[in-house]
């Protein structure tokens, strides 16, 4: 809804990187945040505008803010953590920002990889995170093979079935690469994220094949018509897609004792007030713990190299992925990151009623 | 190519249970296979093939048979197993059948479960192990949540890509339901596997669409044309699928060491002597380790009832992964097993060939 790229009816102005990230520190700190929770949801929502991946951006602020203020989310948490076992462990994120619980849970994970070979946590009591890959990505950065699941209400179709079911329930997966950014994989397992149906019906465009359908489970391309998201795999292969969803979902919140995504509260409200239990899961891997760090290194290089030649078909080329992230990341960092039009509204209304000094506009 | 189902000019007999595994045993024995190696890839191939995974059941038999002696695969491996940190360890499969490299790595992944929580092994110097389901549910069978992957030489080709890149790199999942058969997903990360395309080639029947493209990366239905697979997500959402391929392949190869499966010799020959340096890769949770076991069972006996009370479109029914292979194998473990009229063939030769009792036809 808020991707102007496939707007044209919306004007566009551009922000600086650190410029965002001093308004949104401000913001959240004036809302209730604590200095690590404003810090947490800062270096997310940064993190994944910079990439491009701006479903899981800077617009994601007011949702936070608006959580924050109704009491659903704990600006000042407390979070336990436990490790019950040398490679796993729990933490409890007292319905604080799940950013925060993210990049918690993955510092426990990457020191328990450091010390037996892999860790994992199983995340409780948490909240919406932003985008997965952001600590998937942390993980990498510490040289780690990062991976990050998390559950949420229903927007997705089972395969056949009629009812939204699992969320989007995404997978992050990271891995160092040696002299390069890392390889990222960070998807939902429906083929298109909830807001894109809205984004289409918006500026009146079909959607693609196979990824929605309506009431009565019917493939649509019409987003006025849409009720649900299709898992990936579409009509006939849906089963895959749902069953990592599944996949997501047992990780994320029957092993962290939290309820099923098909009984949390809309993340959308009307109740703002209520903590929604989300629950996500992390883990590490030490590529050390099983192959000597150079054997690694050019496996991965070598097979990066591979995959970057292989021929594409006319007009495209062949990405890995990551590749696209790190393209937007480095435009980005350079001439700024877009703010369409109903997020230069928002952030006006941000910066008046919270009392922080507005966005500088760079065009 | 040898699923009778959709094939009515094949005439199917079946075959039991116990007599297919003393067949196997025997056929694996006299080729040359010792005890360990021949139990377990009777072990495996049975389980996929009362499963109803017939693409990965007794149909590969004489294919092992074949690379048994043509040298590929040692019947009588020395495998080294490395405990390399708590969590962590390596398992050099001597080129030896990938069935026992698998049955054997995930023994030790239990076991590093049991202790620390969580385990992992990257196994090397393998070949095929048939279905990976096989090996996650080895893992459920002890209580644990089990995951198993696998690169193979390329079928599949990149989001956007010309050339067949990636296998159809599988993931399986699995997680154990209290007094029910476990969670099973086991998945191609393309939408149909390569015997799919030849089997409706021979019966002239359309593939469906989005699953495979021709020479110029164009997508078509028509078997004859089809020069690879897409990955799963198709022309508009294949990076998914591709991406999912890849992080198989970093954990099953890079992981390992060995090559990525672009440079993989083919399964299919015509070089049965040169070892292939397959590489798997194999990850137990033990759900105790995160949660106490009642509160486990508890919240994944309400996920999987909320899935199954979910309404499904006319004339479907909504499933849980791992349904369809249940009934499966209720009903293989009651009927018997199909042999096709192409298996029949095969297996009177391997009878006669290696001096086996035939097996004996049930209808």
């Amino acid at each position: 809804m808020n991707d102007t790229r496939h707007d044209p009816r919306q004007q566009e102005v551009r922000v600086a990187v650190d410029d965002l990230e001093r308004f949104m520190g401000e913001a959240l700190t004036r809302a209730g945040a604590d200095a690590a929770s404003s810090a947490a949801v800062t270096r997310a929502l940064v993190t994944a505008s910079r990439m491009g991946t701006d479903s899981h951006g800077l617009r994601l602020l007011p949702h936070y803010i608006r959580a924050l203020e109704g009491g659903r989310i704990k600006g000042a948490p407390e979070m336990h953590f436990t490790r019950r076992l040398p490679a796993t462990g729990v933490l409890d994120a007292g319905d604080g920002f799940g950013h925060l619980a993210g990049y918690t849970a993955m510092a426990h994970v990457v020191e328990m990889a450091d010390e037996v070979g892999m860790g994992a946590v199983a995340v409780g009591h948490s909240s919406h995170f932003g985008a997965a890959g952001c600590y998937a990505l942390a993980a990498a950065e510490r040289g780690m093979i990062g991976l990050a699941f998390c559950n949420s209400d229903p927007f997705v179709l089972l395969h056949q079935g009629l009812s939204p079911f699992h969320g989007t329930n995404p997978i992050a997966f990271a891995a160092p690469v040696e002299g390069q950014s890392p390889y990222l994989l960070d998807m939902a397992t429906s083929s298109v994220p909830w807001n894109r149906v809205q984004q289409y019906g918006a500026i009146g465009r079909e959607l693609p094949d196979q990824v929605a359908a309506d009431a009565e489970g019917r493939v649509t391309r019409v987003p006025a018509e849409v009720s649900a998201l299709l898992p990936l795999g579409g009509s006939d292969f849906g089963f895959k897609g749902a069953g990592l969803g599944g996949m997501v979902e047992v990780l994320s919140s029957t092993l962290s004792g939290m309820l099923n995504g098909f009984r949390l509260l809309p993340m959308g409200g009307p109740d703002m007030a209520t903590p929604r239990g989300v629950g996500h899961f992390f883990l590490a891997l030490n590529p050390a713990a099983f192959v000597d760090g150079a054997t690694f290194a050019a496996g991965l290089a070598e097979y990066l190299a591979d995959l970057r030649a292989q021929p594409a078909v006319d007009g495209a080329e062949v990405l890995a992925p990551g590749d696209r992230e790190w393209r937007y990341l480095a435009q980005r960092d350079a001439e700024g990151i877009p703010l369409d039009s109903a997020n230069q509204v928002a952030y006006a209304t941000l910066a008046k009623t919270l009392d922080v000094r507005p966005l500088r506009h760079l065009a």
